[in-house]
């Protein structure tokens, strides 16, 4: 079943508010076996809000609107629907009834916009909104329906978890959706393509009318998602192909995977080092605290995670690391000799069973020819191995000191596997 | 001017991936007295794009397209935009050629498909892009423009902040826009607003048919934008008007001001410590880290930020600060008297001008009746003085890590102007 989405609302095209509606239905509409196939974002103006309708009921089976439903002037959605529908108003007893209640036990005056809630379209099946004041109409059309949601968040997600999707439920057989999702670090997306390439093929070759496959790399900073979706009618095919192909994906680049569905680096890592009974510090230059951020973002991280120490100055290097002045002045801070006394000074002060260092420059200052911006050296290592490596990243300094802390948690993943 | 963007992507449509794309192309545009019109979203099918586009291309003058430019197979937008506009395939030396030698200078390898990305439209302009591996297209079509974006957050941003609004900008006259952006810290929106009750209704009162003014309250965690707008013919009129509000607006909240348009908190702090020639290190343990990475994430900070200790083990605080013992079992971690310690330590240890400490409960564990999560002790202190404030939030982990630090940072800001 396709259902179509009109997002209404001039804050949300003069981006002032951030649309975050749209991907929560779209998620559990998604769940529930229902196909989103197109969004549509209008302004608060008649002629938009119609011509989005009509779009989205050429291909969709149910239209699912969304803002507009207040009480002041610069909601238009009731009326605009209703008018459409070619539908009346006419005035609601039960809805004017149920606002007088909930503001008369709350101990709250209803005024007279408000009450203007109970003015309900004719033609329109009224749900009660028992969370917010504007009642949820549900309009038939032929074999489709439109149905009409608050704008407001906490209102739309409830109306739509509770009330909306049961009813839409009972009412259109879903198609059989399975998504699984597998996370991996440490390869580009078009190297992982690449890899992945007779897969897809395969995969392809099993689309049919009825039943519809996919792979898609949705690709982040240092990351590639790889999205497994079965859409059809025959679920058992559907689970089966996905658990094969889930299968071959991990085969052949098991490495790289770290996680799936959720799934946080920085958690993956912590469960292993909770597995392990082991703790973890951080010896932070150029990234500056954001590796200890990452790390300490997991709920429960200080299980494992005791704590760093961030050396940006010379002299923090040398007093909490034990780094020597003359490799510093041989070598240079970003240097393998720097960040290995790094390493050995924070298994030693820190005292921790694991440990991440970096040392690097994250620009927009302070490269030179032979090190440009985005040079780092990562280390780390533990009482029996420390293993450094140096990379070089091209981006400006908010992306290189993300770039720097992925690769570095993903060199501790690679070593906690080993 | 008329804009319509179509987002593109099967990953949004299922929920899977949250379009912030949008808001930034809204506001940019916005403030750039360009009007986004509407937004269509659709999946990674042909014939959706092409009616996607159709669509928009009926009311807007411009169309940005966003999505589906990566070099898999799952990404159709390039050849179906093409094949819309009649036009073949060529291959385009300067892409591969750039794309050599970005890949040359980072020492990695250019595989078959990425290469592919030279392939572009005979019947498109070709905008390098110099933040990923897939070119612009912008196309002409009567006296409209369709512009190709990639759809990687921050490829989209830098290209469409950095390139393409300045060539819309030659391109198309807009009207007059002037916003002011004034940035506040530590008062709620609905506190702000009550102060500048009477500025709004002397705003309103300014708006006529030829020009539009607005006072928008802009709220994140712990801050608020307010964003003075004028738009419309007279630019002399809107241009005075601002800069009166403008004072208006200093002159009533002055103590929560801390910038202006695109200053970060971390960033008016470093200039402030700049211009005293004084140094910054923090100790961190409920933040873990999340305060030394606002500061350091500022270009240039190794100026005046030192480093850190982030003491999330009793065992850090104590042999990194100094905090004895018994005060850690008398009082807790969370407690005044550790704070005071911890920036005691600190101010001896690191041996900055200046430091900041936190100690608390982000959650969503380790909240007791006496500490529920989101308390926190914050302390800011120098030589001379020291100063110690406890906080109760009452958010999630990551909110809560984010309202400590920022609170922390105000708490840094007010000292300094002392």
């Amino acid at each position: 079943m396709k259902v179509g989405l009109l997002i209404i609302g001039d804050e949300i095209l003069s981006g002032e508010t951030l649309d975050t509606n749209s991907q929560f239905a779209a998620k559990l509409l998604n769940e529930n076996g229902f196909n989103l196939v197109s969004r549509i974002t209008v302004g608060d103006r008649e002629n938009e809000i119609i011509k989005g309708l009509e779009s989205l009921l050429n291909d969709a089976d149910i239209v699912i609107t969304c803002g507009g439903m207040g009480p002041t002037k610069d909601d238009i959605t009731k009326n605009t629907i209703a008018a459409y529908f070619g539908s009346d108003m006419i005035w609601n007893k039960e809805v004017e009834n149920e606002l007088k209640s909930r503001y008369e036990k709350a101990g709250r005056v209803l005024n007279e916009l408000t009450i203007q809630q109970s003015l309900v379209p004719e033609k329109a099946e009224i749900i009660m909104n028992p969370v917010g004041t504007a009642p949820v109409f549900w309009f038939n059309k032929d074999k489709k329906v439109v149905i009409t949601l608050p704008g407001v968040p906490l209102e739309m997600r409830y109306i739509l978890q509770n009330i909306i999707m049961d009813k839409i439920k009972s009412r259109f057989v879903a198609d059989f959706i399975l998504h699984e999702t597998i996370r991996t670090v440490g390869i580009a997306e078009s190297a992982i393509a690449g890899k992945l390439k007779e897969l897809e093929e395969e995969i392809e070759k099993n689309c049919s009318s009825d039943n519809y496959f996919k792979l898609a790399y949705l690709p982040e900073l240092a990351m590639v998602k790889l999205r497994l979706t079965g859409i059809g009618k025959n679920e058992d095919l559907i689970k089966t192909n996905i658990a094969k192909w889930k299968i071959k994906i991990e085969e052949q680049v098991s490495e790289f995977i770290y996680g799936y569905g959720d799934d946080e680096l920085a958690a993956t890592i912590g469960e292993t080092l909770k597995n392990k009974r082991a703790t973890l510090s951080t010896a932070e230059s150029c990234t500056g605290g954001y590796i200890a951020h990452l790390i300490s973002s997991i709920p429960g991280s200080s299980e494992y995670y005791q704590g760093s120490v961030i050396t940006y100055a010379y002299e923090f290097k040398e007093e909490l690391l034990d780094v020597k002045k003359e490799t510093l002045t041989r070598y240079g801070a970003v240097s393998e000799e720097t960040c290995r006394e790094m390493i050995a000074g924070a298994l030693k002060n820190l005292n921790t069973d694991y440990v991440i260092t970096t040392t690097g420059i994250a620009g927009p200052g302070g490269g030179t020819p032979e090190k440009p911006v985005g040079t780092v050296w990562i280390g780390v290592g533990n009482k029996d191995r420390i293993i450094t490596k140096k990379y070089t990243f091209n981006r400006n300094r908010t992306e290189n000191i993300h770039l720097f802390a992925i690769t570095a948690l993903d060199m501790l993943r690679r070593m906690l596997k080993d």
